[in-house]
């Protein structure tokens, strides 16, 4: 089953999600308004929701509970969205990118804050304590990921474990408590409420992985960015990491590296990532995150809940956007 | 009784609080760590985790349970502040004034939303989601005042129905439902946890309306700050308002405004301000508001918790500093 069919079959929860998004961030303040729905309408794969409704299906499915958690988790991610474009514009307004106005910058600090305190008032409304722990706690790790990534730029003296913890926390976990939530909001069992948040964990260090894959591999128009984004940016993830340490051309890396060189030639490192081995030690490794996905949920019982995360699981490796 | 009697009747479980508190930032991710306890080791009053405590005072008195109230209450405060500092920080880089490294606003930012991720997250622990529902929407209304502070400076179309909602947002809320969460953690009955509410409510008014006198008619010494940084950062505030719309000065107030000429005279206009009725005004508005909270009190059986709150109204209003 593929990614649209799987889609298909939730539209019409997936539509009401999407409703209630709307409404979530409607505020008689106009400024607010104008700056969070721009981001809503902007769109995006929603996947965080569709997580939590397949999650859902675990136990009594009831969309009008699931819906609280539903659109929290889709706001937090928007709202680390909002606040990761802050800096990036004010790394543009140092650099020699166009200068945004006062009034932007802070509109959309403020506007993340709101977006997460919304998040936060719609799934504060469904008295279950326990998910309020599990998304206290996620929020903590996500902040502590973002932290670690603005560390590690330009860093390459960190390794695959340092690439992985990180990842885990600006990705993984997000995903892991949307799967892990929906279970828990629609009451089922205490083992499959686990086996949702592994599932989730696996399959969100796949897709992490692969878009770390996908900004070297792909081209620039499937990418809505240059290709090597992320290491022009001085983000440093596993192809890229590999390809230093352990790559063909991990001598001229060191070289670069230890003169203190790399940026003046990062453009040509870029082309080396995209031929090294890196690119294939990565896709196996998301391979293996994928396999364990796939394997937590063997034995489950045959659904169309079950069918629908296999179906995710290998979409994720096998996309090319 | 003074305010030194009252935190001196409390200090044990003040102390215990402010142990808690730096426990609650705790973390593995230096940066973090740094720049979180730099705000908390530069002190306060912490008179959010005080409302608490005594709010708390009207039940069954229970500090562990109290600590998950007092904690985020401070914190969430604090991850205010800390936001509001990238936003000055900002300001000043565009402006004339030092420019603060990439890193350090980057952290200041992720702070923040680490500082608040930790609030939630120690709230969460404690069971009662009436408690959530009071702490996520006064989030939402916090940062809907913070966007209207951004929004309202150098904005003279404003009137005291404006400032007054915004103060009540920015201020008057956080304390309001410090001393009820106190309450309602410790199981106060139901009319005690409203007056504890109200009470707070037009204790925050008085704080902030004497926070804003205080700017204009402080020392440089007193106020750590020049006097009238707030108008001159382009915050209007009450004293302000009025002096341009109803103070001796008001033509020459809306000479400026019409003419569009107000910022360059605005040293000038502090000076008249700081001469105008507009303080008297605002003193009396701010009386208003403290005798209103000493009238919620006032049915209440005598004791030590009520002595404190009395005692705490008065200051707000006395205070020089």
């Amino acid at each position: 089953m593929n990614l649209v069919e799987i889609y298909f079959k939730m539209k019409k929860d997936v539509q009401y999600i999407e409703d209630e998004l709307e409404k979530s961030i409607d505020t008689e303040v106009r400024e607010l308004y104008q700056s969070s729905t721009h981001l809503l309408k902007a769109g995006g794969k929603r996947i965080r929701p569709v997580f939590v409704l397949l999650g859902g299906k675990w136990g009594n499915y009831d969309i009008k509970k699931l819906k609280h958690v539903a659109v929290p988790l889709e706001l937090i991610h928007m709202a680390t969205l909002v606040h990761d474009d802050v800096i990036d514009d004010a790394d543009k307004r140092r650099g020699r990118e166009t200068v945004r106005t006062k009034w932007d910058n802070k509109v959309a600090m403020y506007a993340g804050d709101y977006i997460l305190a919304r998040a936060l008032a719609i799934a504060a409304q469904l008295p279950i304590p326990q998910l309020h722990r599990i998304l206290a706690h996620a929020m903590v790790e996500v902040c502590k990921g973002e932290i670690e990534q603005v560390k590690d730029l330009n860093n390459w003296n960190q390794n695959f474990r340092t690439y992985l913890r990180r990842i885990k926390r600006k990705t993984a976990l997000l995903i892991a408590i949307s799967c892990q939530m929906g279970a828990v909001a629609s009451g089922a069992a205490e083992e499959i409420v686990r086996k949702m948040y592994w599932y989730g964990y696996n399959v969100g260090m796949a897709f992490q992985i692969t878009d770390d894959i996908l900004d070297f591999t792909g081209t620039e128009k499937q990418l809505g960015k240059p290709a090597g984004s992320d290491l022009l940016n001085g983000n440093i993830t596993l192809p890229a990491l590999y390809a230093a340490h352990h790559g063909r051309s991990r001598e001229q890396f060191q070289t670069w590296i230890a003169e203190e060189m790399f940026w003046d030639h990062v453009h040509e490192a870029v082309q080396m990532v995209r031929n090294d081995e890196g690119i294939g030690f990565s896709q196996r490794l998301a391979e293996r995150y994928i396999a364990r996905a796939r394997a937590i949920l063997a034995d489950l019982p045959d659904n169309q809940a079950k069918t629908s995360l296999l179906g995710i699981a290998d979409f994720i490796i096998e996309r090319k956007f």
